[in-house]
């Protein structure tokens, strides 16, 4: 299959991409942008709309990639080489894959999440940063939680930099955004136990019983959890620090409390 | 206590802190730069020695910086002010805090290390983003670890964003810098077991007796562990992935089995 390579800056689909990298014409335009091959192939696989695609041989890092873009194109979307400094001029990445597409954003509710009352799920209330909101939804994959609610969004889910960190993984969560009101009345209609992070209650996260549908609710890097979520949450827990430090990652915490519930459940679903 | 303030970028120190901004620099002259109130104390309790301190009040988040600047002033310590726009373009922060040292960096050897036969280690392989090494760094400090070796080290330790997502982890954490073959002689030679996690086992991390002196040992983000370490691990353990995706981001895979050597040993040390 041929493809058309683009080889000037003056391009429009260029000035285009160029132009994307703006968080608010992202988000006027309802357009993001995946980059890297594990990516491009899950947002497909979990039905994400891709508007166009680019590529640039030279950066690929394997053989796969080829068969992926022609089937792109058998799928109608237009798929056009970028020449290597193109391509570099951007990319997020400072080691890019050499593929990247345009896709449209989908937006999410309370509505198109999986209700379970045996389940669990993760509230992540005004993350800030892409790299730990990135990391709490591949975790949340690799648990294979229930649903994610993003609560008072502190960055855009489809941050180039929330997509990369996630490996994909926020096309395949079952996700919601909402107000925080929205998301614990959601959660009581369901009879899901809200569980927080705190220092100032004696159950450790390991003496709580996680069997039960329950969300685990965290908060903003900086600030942590506010009151909202800490005054009334069903189930406080603390994750002992035996240190010098008083907090951990806001990622690496979430990912803390998803184990210790899967591991409470005996890891479902998981083959030995 | 009145301290200088400088207004001018043309300034010496203000030059020097711009060229510090380069990771050859900081080499060359074995110093970094650390920022903010808890960076700061936390270098100064556990003994880096800081060669000068600027701060710039219009940016404090709190009250607390005048009583570290005064006692860092009687310490000897060169304390000066900058001129807010100095500040911004010096520091490495979006938000900065209004506080920055510089430190000469402190090179640890695997003689550094507390030897224990019944403790737990972390040893992390080439790691490369700062942000990883940062977040693995704190959650080691979290457990407590006995110490964590850095091996054939993928990012400078005291890149100023590993200080800074390690939130001053990076100074209480006994260190080491080594070659893989040292590492895993000196583990040898004082009977710790290593651990690695892959997906080529049936063991799972749950499985496995994390009560004995034991070495979690991790790799790249990209390539995960050389054979070196895989090859000849003895604890092979598998994170089960339970959704759609293949991994973990390597300071949550790692955060995941620290927190779970700590629950079997009973988190010690913990007071309820």
């Amino acid at each position: 299959m041929e493809f058309i390579k683009i080889t000037s800056a003056q391009n429009d689909a260029v000035k285009h991409l160029v132009k994307l990298r703006d968080r608010r014409k992202r988000e006027k335009e309802q357009l993001t942008i995946l980059e890297g091959y594990r990516e491009l192939t899950r947002a497909v696989e979990y039905g994400m709309e891709l508007v166009e695609c680019y590529f640039s041989p030279g950066h690929f890092l394997g053989e796969n990639e080829y068969p992926l873009l022609e089937s792109l194109a058998q799928k109608g979307i237009p798929v056009r080489e970028l020449a290597p400094q193109l391509l570099e001029k951007v990319t997020y990445r400072d080691r890019p894959e050499g593929l990247l597409a345009v896709a449209k954003m989908r937006r999410h509710t309370l509505d198109d999440l999986p209700v379970d009352p045996k389940g669990l799920y993760l509230v992540a209330e005004t993350v800030e940063k892409p790299g730990n909101l990135g990391s709490m939804l591949r975790s949340a994959d690799a648990v294979n939680a229930t649903g994610v609610i993003i609560c008072e969004k502190g960055t855009d889910i489809y941050n180039p930099n929330v997509i990369r960190a996630s490996t994909g993984a926020i096309f395949s969560v079952p996700l919601a955004e909402c107000d925080n009101e929205s998301a614990k009345a959601w959660l009581k209609k369901h009879n899901i136990l809200t569980l927080a992070a705190t220092p100032h209650t004696d159950y450790c996260y390991t003496d709580v019983d996680l069997t039960q549908g329950v969300a685990i609710v965290v908060g903003a890097e900086q600030t942590g959890l506010t009151d909202f979520w800490m005054n009334g949450a069903d189930l406080p827990v603390v994750i002992p620090m035996l240190g010098k430090i008083d907090s951990l990652n806001v990622a690496t915490a979430t990912t803390i409390l998803l184990y210790e519930a899967v591991r409470q459940r005996n890891f479902p679903g998981f083959k030995k």
